[in-house]
């Protein structure tokens, strides 16, 4: 089993956490995702768009984007369980990393590949209207997110999840296009101190 | 049980159709998201991102996000899958849903939400530049798609799945953008006739 990472991407870091928090180790190799090696011929069989992360099993099996790798994971190693327990917990669950995903991980990434100057090979056309128009968004979706965990540890509820993943990487990766949490939401920022000091935010 | 739907927008039918294959039948009421409805303090308790779909539970727990619905009847009634039997069928099952809702759904529906005049109120801003540059890009993916279906009845292998549903309602919406199936993409083509003569797809 191998798993093609790149060190700086926010989607292979929401893996390497996923990992970290299961206890599971998987031999890695480094892409370098702006570089040669991501449009080499080798690197396209396994993933023809070219992105990171992917995992490749000792049957040759490909499984690529960051919540299918985990997901993989999740099935094959239960515990601790990070997709949720039963129906309704793994259907809350889908839904709130799915609401950080589209509200706040997409929108930052959005401003940043738009903008971005090393990003103009990769994002064809940036749209600098769809950069600007979207830190907005990304706000909105933080002050959203601050209000739920008002009165809870989580996320999506009691128990830490891929949702909590999903918004760590999201919101440490704002910081390059220089979207940052608001003074005032105080739950965001204690949630995000909190999840920050698990040992698994190193990953 | 209850299920929050609109009649005409893509992302209910995904549920629709799911169900269908299922065979459950859920009682629902229709919201015109375009209306006072989607805005009401009622329907906004419900989901404050005042979206469709909606599943609200005899419990009054609610799910929101297409995926996250589905995957709640998938583990109520497993039968017939449609997310996949084992680790590896569900890990591949997620790849194709994400790789075509990136990819094809994404882009036809920034195409359609972009640029036409019903969505201003909805869509702020509307970033035209950004609708004419994912007219390509659902192109691009529906190339890719083709090939894939080249050598396989359906987007994640043998089995119908919900990747299968994504990219049906994803296409099916592509006419009001005007985006359609290229004539030499023969193999998309036979599996959109395949697929649209499934009785769940009048859902």
């Amino acid at each position: 089993m191998k798993l093609y990472d790149t060190a700086r991407a926010p989607n292979p870091r929401r893996v390497r956490i996923f990992l970290a928090e299961k206890g599971i180790q998987v031999p890695t190799e480094q892409v370098d995702i702006m570089g040669k090696m991501a449009k080499s011929d080798a690197f396209t069989a396994l993933n023809p768009l070219q992105r990171v992360p992917v995992l490749e099993l000792d049957d040759g099996t490909v499984i690529t984007e960051s919540v299918a790798i985990c997901r993989y994971f999740e099935e094959i190693q239960p515990e601790p369980p990070l997709m949720g327990r039963n129906a309704v917990e793994k259907a809350q669950v889908e839904m709130w990393n799915r609401r950080v995903e589209l509200g706040v991980f997409a929108a930052v990434a959005n401003a940043f590949r738009h903008a971005h100057p090393a990003m103009s090979g990769l994002e064809v056309p940036q749209v600098k209207e769809w950069a600007d128009a979207n830190r907005p968004k990304a706000l909105e979706a933080m002050k959203f997110l601050d209000r739920v965990l008002a009165d809870r540890p989580f996320v999506a509820g009691e128990l830490f999840s891929i949702a909590d993943i999903t918004l760590l990487c999201a919101l440490d990766f704002a910081r390059v296009p220089k979207i940052a949490i608001a003074d005032e939401h105080v739950n965001l920022k204690r949630w995000h101190a909190q999840v920050s000091s698990r040992p698994s935010a190193k990953a």
